[in-house]
């Protein structure tokens, strides 16, 4: 299994009127994270859809234990469990200031080749890192 | 089985530069959805809150089908399939201009007692308008 | 002078912990004011766009006077004073639901052909449409 | 004068259809730059909260030189220049990667007695800090 963490800081314009982070707003905190866990292993994500691959957004899950407040510095602990062919299954948790776990979450992208609008393979330099992690 | 159909039409702040609607954006088009439901039921979510009622979100899970493109006029589909306790599940599907079902949602909500900060019972008032639909 | 209204109501998402519509997100609102004046002139930026001209803008600047709030349905007010050349100013004054002005603003953007990278005239439909309004 | 600098990396969520930072998001960068500077300076704007003062936005204006692009680690540079009494004045200047200017702008804000609802004056703490960088 592959893991990484980063860490957020949450922004005033992220809460809402309840004193929590928006629920909405995590769908960003996890992109962060997929690219951040990316570039440790050698893959900007900005070159790979400059080189025509793209990766939306199939599928996105996720369960609220406890609100993030403001300021708070979270911890995203993200994890890939398998191998990716054309779909990456990214695992999310997120853990506040207390080292609670707050949420977790699943997501779901699909690697596209930009020119034919259709879905390709992983790149090469992806599946070779995650196997060096045993996956 | 109370249903109700909200339209929004996608800014250009909610697009990214794939040219879709940010994933994370759907969060907020289904809080919109879910307010005019509410409203349309007579329910002022913002007076519920003032009495001292909120309703933060407890899970929330959605699968993409299709994107989203700027200044499509949206239709959102609420449904309400079962009669409230503390909880109350909201199933969404969304529709672009050509009718299409581009993605569909799962959000679960649970009233909350702010003075007392625990669970409570769905207000009175939404239990009789959602009788009325036959739940 | 040409002046138009649109009409939004205030997202959950768009409120901070102050209860307050966090001071980023009246650019969005803006926005949606440009968009709604132009298409009431016959102007559908999307299709502008699609054209291979778009409108970034170049400068904003605005003055709050009392806040937004959670679910109010804002009044945005917006007027063009001259006709634009490569450049059009919009200015703005936002109403809450009491009629108060709570803020205003002035946009400055400049049309661009995305092709040649460079600032360009305004469309002849726009600039006959404001004529017609006595600019 | 007391100047800061932040580095911030765009996300994804922050980029538009024209593959530009959106314009209304440069105001959350612009908040993290004072929240950061004024954390360099000892001060807790979370703290400065709960104890009873908020520092609501007066005005903002902002030019807009040249987009920034996704991925982009940006370095806001902040500037003081004056002491602060009820309100204060930051300046701020955003340099892409490579180091090119991309706008300026300037944020007033106001401190807030949030039980009075008026205006009153900024810490002594903040005060004693700033003069200590000589203003």
């Amino acid at each position: 299994m592959f893991s990484h963490q980063t860490k957020i800081r949450v922004r005033y314009a992220e809460t809402d009127k309840m004193g929590y982070v928006y629920y909405g707003n995590y769908a960003t905190y996890f992109e962060v994270a997929r690219i951040e866990a990316l570039r440790s292993l050698g893959i900007n994500y900005k070159e790979t859809e400059d080189k025509g691959v793209m990766l939306p957004v199939l599928s996105y899950s996720t369960k609220f234990f406890k609100p993030a407040y403001y300021d708070e510095e979270l911890t995203i602990k993200l994890f890939i469990k398998e191998l990716p062919q054309a779909r990456i299954h990214f695992y999310f948790e997120t853990y506040n200031e207390s080292e609670v776990k707050i949420n977790q979450a699943e997501v779901v992208l699909v690697f596209v080749d930009m020119e034919k609008n259709k879905p390709c393979y992983a790149p090469q330099e992806l599946i070779s890192q995650l196997k060096s992690f045993g996956l």
